[in-house]
C-alpha cells in the first residue's frame, strides 16, 4: 500500500467487496468498532429466535421428546457436518462436543495411548495456554510421557522417533503467525508421529485443508470466528483413517455404539460418535447452529482474501499513521503467514487499549506487551479497520492512554 | 393408604401442599400431566427471557466486556454456590462445569491417582451406564487399574485395602432405590477408600447431605429435577479436605491458577476452580441459573415430604387401579429407601409407555422392561399422580396398548 487512503476509498472497496452483504447477519452495537471477534464472535442476528425457539418452542412444549421430535440427539453430528466444509473436512470427520480443552484432552490422550512405545508430546513454547496445560496434564496422568517444547521454527526438525503427537495452534492467538500446515504435518509423518492442530484461531477466518493436508487430528472453538455464542461448544477433527483406531479416554454414555440400550459394558461407537462423552448442550448448540449459517452461501477463499485485505489496510494504517509512537508489528508482514489478527506491541499495550475501548474500538491485550486486532471478515469492514486506525492514531498523537483511569486492569483481559 | 382417593380428596391435598405456589413457576404445556422431570426438568417461566437477556443485552451489547461486566467468568462458582444448600454442602465445595460424565472421569481419576497403592474402583452391576463407562475408561487408560462390579447390598462388604475409590448413584435411575449415603461413605472411608455419589437423580428431589454424611466426592445433573435446561452444565463437589489433595487430570486453562496470565506451565488453582476445565457454557449456565430460582424459599425438607406423599399415592395407585394387569413394582415400598421416581416393571412396558404418552401422560421406558413415572415435587401434583394412575388403569383394562402403532421404538427413549 503506497499512501494511506482517504475514508471514500475504503469505502467503495467495500463497497465491491463480496461479502459485505454479510454484516446484515449480525446484530453489532451502534458506535462501537468490534475487532474482537477472535476472542468472542459478534451476534448473529438470527441467534435470539433460534435459541427462543429451542427454549420455548421444543424443550417447552415437546419436553423428552424433543430428543427425537426436534433431532436433538443429532445435534454434534449435524453440527460437525456443517463446520467440516469451512475447515478442509468431510461431513463425517467432525463433530461438535465439549470444550476446545476437553477435546485437546480426548484426542491427545488417544494418540498417547495408541503410540506406546513412543513418550513425547511435541509443541511450542507460548502455544495458547490450554494446550500447554492439557498436554502436561496428559503427561502427568500416564506414566513415561513428558511434554517437550521447541520453537515453532525448529519443530520441523525435532520430530523424532520418541514422538507420539504433535500438538501445534495453526494460527498463534498471540502473535497471528499462522504456520505451515501442509509441511508440519508432513514433517510429522515422516517421523511416524501424529500431529493435532488447533484452530480455533482460524476456523472460520482463514482458508484451511486438513485433508489436503493429510493432517490426523483437529480441534477447534465454536465462539470466536463462528459466532456460537460465549462458551459455545467446541469441535474436533478425526482423519476417517484414524476413527477406528483412536479411542476417547472421556468414554462417556454418548460415545457408546448403542447408549440407549443402557448395558454395563463400554463399546465405542463407529466413527466420530465414539468422541463424544456426556448429554449434548442443546441451547448452546441451537446458538452455534445460528451461528454457522452466518457463512451460508460463502466462499471461504473470499474469506480468506477479504482477512488478508483488512489486514493489509491495518498494518499499512500503523506504519503510516503511528510514526514514532513506540508500536512494533508483531504479525507477521507476509500474508501467506499469518491469520486475521494484527498484533502490535507497545510498553504500554493495556493502556492503549483501555484508551480505544473507552472510544468505542475494542480490540484486546494479551499479556506482556500486546495489542491484539482481531479482523473478522464476514463482519468487519475496511470502513471498520480505517477508522481504527485513525482512533489509534489519534490516542497515540494526544497520549490520551496516559490517563490514570486506564491503568486500572480488569479480571479478565 | 387404605382406599383409592377421590380426586376431591387429592385435591385437597394439592391446597394443603407447602409447595404448590411452585407449581406457577414452570411453563408446563396444556393438556399434559409430565412424569420424566427426572430425565429432563420442565420449563421454568423465567428461562426464556434470563436466556434472552444473556444473548442480546449481554452477549450482544457488551461483547468480550461481559466477561467481567456480566460476571461471566464466575459463573461456575457462583452456581455451584446456588446448588451447594440443595445439596448439603457448603457454597465453596461446589461448582458448576462440563457434564456429569466429564466431572465423573475428573474426580475418578484424580482418586486414582491419589491412591497409587489401590487398584480397584468398586461400583455396582446395573449403575447409570456413563458412570460404568467412566469408570471402564479411566480402568482402561491408567495402567493396573481395574473396574469391580458387586451388587449394592454386597458393596459395603467389599470395599476393602485395595479400593481406591467407590463410584455410587444415590438414587438409581432405573429402580428408585435410594442407598445408605452414610453407611456406605463410612464403610469407605473404614477401609481407607474414598466414595463418589453421582447424585444425578437425587438433587433437587430428595434431601441430602453431603457434609453431614462426611462425603468426599460427588457429581450431579444439572437438566433433571434442576431444571437446567437440555444438557445443561453439570456439577461437582469435592469436601473442602480433599480440594487441595486431588487434580483434575482435566487441566484446562479454566483451571488454571492465574488463566489470563498466558503463562507456559499449569498450576491449580486452589479451592473448586481447580475442577474447571474449558471456558464456562454461558448460554447454558443462565439457563441452569434460572433453574435453580425454582427452589427459591423452598426447604428441601418439604420438598422429601411432597416426593415420598407422591410416590406413595402412585404406589397405591398402580396397587389398586391396576390390579392384575402384570405389573411389578420394582421400586422400594420403604419410602426411606427411595428417590423420587417409581419404576414398575411388565412384559410391554415399552407399548405402556407409549399408549400413556398418546394419552399426556409423559413418563419413560428403561430397557428391558421398565416403565418409569418421575415425580417432581416443584411442578408435580397430587393431581397429576391421580390422573396419570386413572389414565394408566384405562389402558391397562382397555388392552389400548396392543394398538402395533405403539410398538414402533424410537432411536432414543
Amino acid at each position: 500500500m503506497t499512501a494511506w487512503p482517504k475514508l471514500a476509498e475504503v469505502q467503495a472497496i467495500d463497497l465491491a467487496d463480496p461479502l459485505s452483504p454479510c454484516r446484515a447477519r449480525f446484530a453489532l452495537p451502534k458506535g462501537v468498532t468490534y475487532l474482537d471477534g477472535n476472542s468472542l464472535g459478534a451476534l448473529p442476528c438470527a441467534t435470539p429466535a433460534r435459541v427462543a425457539a429451542a427454549i420455548a418452542g421444543e424443550w417447552g412444549e415437546d419436553l423428552i421428546a424433543s430428543w427425537n421430535k426436534h433431532g436433538w440427539i443429532d445435534a454434534p453430528a449435524r453440527l460437525g457436518a456443517r463446520i467440516a466444509p469451512l475447515i478442509g473436512a468431510a461431513a463425517d470427520e467432525v463433530i461438535v462436543a465439549d470444550s476446545t480443552s476437553a477435546n485437546l484432552f480426548k484426542l491427545i490422550t488417544a494418540a498417547c495411548l495408541a503410540a506406546p512405545g513412543r513418550s513425547t508430546i511435541l509443541t511450542e513454547p507460548g502455544n495458547f495456554p490450554t494446550d500447554l496445560y492439557i498436554a502436561q496434564g496428559v503427561a502427568a496422568m500416564l506414566p513415561d510421557r513428558r511434554v517437550r517444547t521447541v520453537p515453532a521454527s525448529e519443530i520441523a526438525g525435532a520430530i523424532d522417533g520418541d514422538t507420539a503427537i504433535v500438538v501445534l495452534t495453526h494460527v498463534h492467538y498471540k502473535t497471528g503467525a499462522k504456520l505451515d500446515m501442509a509441511g508440519l504435518t508432513a514433517a510429522a509423518h515422516a517421523a511416524g508421529a501424529l500431529i493435532l492442530w488447533d484452530l480455533s484461531h482460524s476456523a472460520g477466518a482463514v482458508e484451511i485443508d486438513l485433508d489436503g493436508c493429510d493432517a490426523d487430528l483437529a480441534v477447534g472453538c465454536g465462539y470466536k470466528y463462528l459466532n456460537g455464542g460465549p462458551g459455545a461448544p467446541a469441535f474436533l477433527y478425526v482423519a476417517r483413517r484414524w476413527q477406528g483406531q483412536l479411542r476417547s479416554p472421556l468414554t462417556g454414555w454418548m460415545g457408546h455404539g448403542a447408549p440407549f440400550d443402557f448395558g454395563d459394558d463400554y463399546a465405542p461407537a463407529d466413527g466420530m460418535k465414539r468422541f463424544l462423552c456426556g448429554t449434548p448442550p442443546i441451547l448452546g448448540m441451537a446458538a452455534l447452529d445460528a451461528g454457522l449459517d452466518t457463512f451460508d452461501g460463502v466462499a471461504m477463499a473470499d474469506v480468506a482474501a477479504k482477512s488478508r485485505s483488512l489486514s493489509e489496510l491495518l498494518i499499512a494504517g500503523i506504519e503510516q499513521r503511528c510514526v514514532g509512537a513506540g508500536f512494533t508489528i508483531v504479525t507477521p508482514r507476509d500474508a501467506d503467514a499469518r491469520g486475521s489478527h494484527v498484533s502490535v506491541a507497545h510498553d504500554y499495550a493495556w493502556e492503549i487499549c483501555q484508551a480505544l475501548i473507552a472510544r468505542g474500538v475494542i480490540g484486546d491485550f494479551r499479556a506482556p506487551d500486546v495489542l491484539r486486532l482481531g479482523l473478522t471478515p464476514l463482519y468487519t469492514s475496511h470502513e471498520d479497520v480505517w477508522r481504527a486506525v485513525e482512533m489509534l492514531a489519534e490516542v497515540m498523537a494526544t497520549e490520551a492512554w496516559r490517563d490514570p483511569a486506564y491503568a486500572v486492569r480488569a479480571a479478565v483481559t
